[in-house]
């Protein structure tokens, strides 16, 4: 394994590889001296939970996170139960992988009234921290950017994740700071204050003008107007000290050749972001 | 003139019919019952301040606003001058249309520093209102949705909009509630009662899903997941009784022949917002 980048933080999204099995991404990060990545459960249910487990600490790379439970709110009680059944599982593969924690994404509303839905994501979230606990595995809810508020998730600030999140013990709930979903926000660097050791991860990415799609058209470091470096100050200041996944969602940068895009990736983080 | 549709509320932003002249639109607006509409300078350019005025007044429709003034930060002291210039220009018109309110769009930041660009937007305001004050005409800061930060407007929230207005007397600076901007905000509620009597304008459309577009997706009336009717009663709730402009930017809307959208937009106010 080459020597580990700059300050060992930096870690990989899976997904911004998507390419990549598992295998072929915790390998990749081991050539690039990528001590960290977040891995989703569609890629670890191919390549098996015990597998990836197994390849990720052959290769020595971390497992920051598994990418996502979430997806609350629902017309009925037998879907929502089906959900909250789907969360229990996520939080037993995240045990199985040997991360700390899960990411939420929370969801969005089955019909028009976000109040409702909102407190379908609290419910839930109340009632999975327990045995996420008990696993061994923290949930880690990240505000979406309000773009998403209708189809992904109701919960779209900071302020919110973290209202959730208070509701229970320090080591279990908190929230996730993803660059893209946040930065517009004017009360950014108070709730990265707020949120303090609730901060379970810190994504990286940029905001492009124009903006080529709302899923697929985050930019790569340092090519949109995000104060990247600002943010991970304050989420340092706040306390924060783990990973800083590179999670870019981008057709173009997706379809890059993976070693080039991991070398890319070092060279944006050191100008842009360590 | 056919009877005022319904409560007398209905207006028209002139954008929903963008092929229609200030002469067509206002003619459209009488045609149809619908005693409101918002123009827009480019339009009105065209079509001559003092003619547009004769129109409406003929037509026996009132201008509930102009859009837009606003674009304030600038990188240089020069830029920033000239756009309160434009500014200036922008408040003659709204005085020579006989409208009370122009609408303010308040730019993009001119590099990644948006707390900057904040405190350019305020200190223009600041400028621009005493002298809006002297020519009769409201200033209305418009949030737009966090998805425009970047490329439209640095504020987003209509609690920054607020904090803007509440500097100036009451009956000079206010805002603009736009459900497309403001739907999605766990504190829009709480924000148009605060807002209160400095709501200057309330603009109705839609959020769909999936979003075709961020600048000219915004759906028709009732097609989307926003609660248009108890965001109406919160602006009302607030104290707010003016016009509720429909302003739906849409390529295959705005295609629509100009009759048959007004007769669409009717029925739908009737259904959803009323």
């Amino acid at each position: 394994m080459t020597p580990p980048a700059e300050d060992g933080r930096l870690g990989l999204n899976q997904m911004t590889v998507p390419r990549w099995t598992v295998g072929q991404a915790v390998d990749g990060c081991a050539r690039h001296g990528i001590r960290h990545i977040g891995l989703w459960r569609d890629k670890v249910a191919e390549f098996g939970v015990a597998a990836s487990a197994r390849a990720a600490r052959d290769a020595g790379v971390a497992i920051s996170s598994l990418c996502r439970g979430g997806w609350f709110p629902a017309a009925s009680r037998g879907e929502r139960r089906d959900r909250i059944e789907d969360n229990r599982r996520a939080i037993e593969e995240a045990r199985g992988l040997g991360t700390d924690t899960l990411v939420l994404v929370c969801g969005p509303a089955p019909d028009r009234d976000l109040d409702r839905a909102r407190r379908m994501v609290e419910e839930a979230v109340a009632e999975l921290a327990p045995y996420a606990a008990e696993c061994g595995v923290r949930l880690g809810v990240e505000p979406l950017h309000p773009m998403f508020a209708a189809d992904r998730s109701v919960i779209t600030t900071l302020a919110e994740a973290s209202a959730i999140a208070e509701r229970h013990p320090l080591e279990r709930v908190g929230v996730l700071v993803d660059a893209y979903h946040v930065w517009w926000d004017p009360a950014v660097y108070t709730e990265i204050a707020r949120a303090g050791r609730r901060i379970f991860g810190f994504h990286i990415n940029d905001w492009i003008v124009p903006l080529p799609d709302l899923l697929f058209g985050r930019g790569m470091i340092g090519d949109g107007v995000i104060e990247l470096r600002r943010l991970r100050q304050a989420v340092d200041g706040a306390g924060y000290a783990g990973p800083i996944e590179v999670e870019i969602f981008n057709r173009a940068i997706n379809a890059m050749p993976g070693d080039d895009l991991l070398r890319l990736i070092k060279e944006r983080y050191l100008a842009h972001v360590a």
